[in-house]
């Protein structure tokens, strides 16, 4: 019995000269921030509320402990950056996404990227909710 | 017989509103700007000559093909963030860095990453020329 | 005989989480580059080239040499930012735009951008050349 | 008899490749965050306490009303940039400041901020403090 992975959600950015080096790529500090925009869409998509929602509403965070990014190709404005964001792990105090990013059909980066669950106001280790637990356990694909 | 290795090249930066979210503390995607910009200076200190100069002056590019950080503790403005900058590999194409931000004695986060050289106005993969692989040599310390 | 003013260019914005500080609305610095990433999706909108085609395939650069901004009402993650721009004044040598900003129907700011026309390579003053005129022209709505 | 205007408070920053678009120039839109981290600087320096402290410590907020920036050279990283910050008007409610930078004793730019008081927590408007104002008023210098 075969089990089917769902489509990765797909996020389209706009790559721009404000985003473009001297070496007219991209800059290297600009591509975390695209993944992490994709990450807080993604939220928004599929838990019905971004990161700004989730912690001012309902007083939870998710700050990052890791980050990692594999660049194979230069991202410039030529074309619309696609990111796709799944969820490839989920303990009871952890998640973990991965991102990757495309332009024209060309993996661009691939990213691994992990945060916990905190009480925001305190930033204290805490578990996730039963409502966003039933949410996001489905979700869940291979590493 | 032991050697000593070099006290790590230190670079500080201020850390202000403008780079904190409303969890009150610096933004995920700030923090491989901040080790990106201490990398920079870390060139300008001991090669000379900046990224800019690099590119422009000797037309020759260091573009990240992978970066990874680890989180230990939030940065925010009550302290100067101090980087440092370490060599941890040159091989003939690539170079790798490690950078550590602290504050107030604490290890905020540690981070790997790792460039490779390029003619800067084609993108295409060289080899550093002598004079900078004999400044660059001495400096590698262990990973 | 009245004169209709064409409806204004709309871009929208996703504002995030990463814009936010900790007052929790959008820092001040990121609402210029706001309008900024409006005024280079106008040109590729309407002149079929954005600012990174312009300056690499026909080496023209629209460096600014002034903005002003007002602010009404806080930029927020609750609702997506919809930024005009016009097209104010087309000088022989220089260009202005208004950039608007709403948020659920409300003024959130509003700017006013000037930029001169040079060669890129060199950044000295020009005029646009014949086909970017013929475009141009067209647009200039009442300041 | 002659007033003496203190010498401004000179904040300087490093401009690197991470500023840089490919005209080779620091981009547009990172000009007002250079102001910004200037004025917040002053405050500290001034003030004993910088935005975030002032925010989270003592529950005042100080969001911009106004910008304007006049570009007259542009900014590179071939200098370091000196910003100058002054303290122009301050009045029951609001307070403004002129925040010029220059490279290599070039004058690049010039800029005229306005923020407003209020209570933090709520973004009402309020009169600063006693304090505050004990330590602001001395300082206001010709607009």
């Amino acid at each position: 019995m075969s089990t089917q992975q769902p489509k990765p959600f797909e996020y389209p950015i706009r790559v721009g000269w404000a985003d473009c080096d001297p070496e007219l790529i991209a800059f290297t500090g600009r591509i975390p921030n695209f993944a992490l925009e994709a990450i807080d869409a993604w939220w928004q998509s599929h838990m019905g509320l971004d990161w700004y929602a989730l912690n001012i509403d309902r007083n939870i965070g998710t700050p990052f402990v890791h980050l990692s990014l594999d660049f194979s190709s230069p991202v410039t404005p030529r074309h619309t950056l696609i990111c796709t964001v799944e969820l490839t792990r989920l303990g009871t105090k952890s998640i973990q996404y991965r991102v990757c990013g495309y332009q024209g059909g060309t993996l661009c980066f691939e990213g691994k990227f992990v945060s916990v669950f905190v009480v925001a106001k305190v930033l204290e280790s805490r578990e996730p909710p039963a409502d966003l637990l039933a949410l996001l356990s489905p979700l869940v694909v291979e590493e």
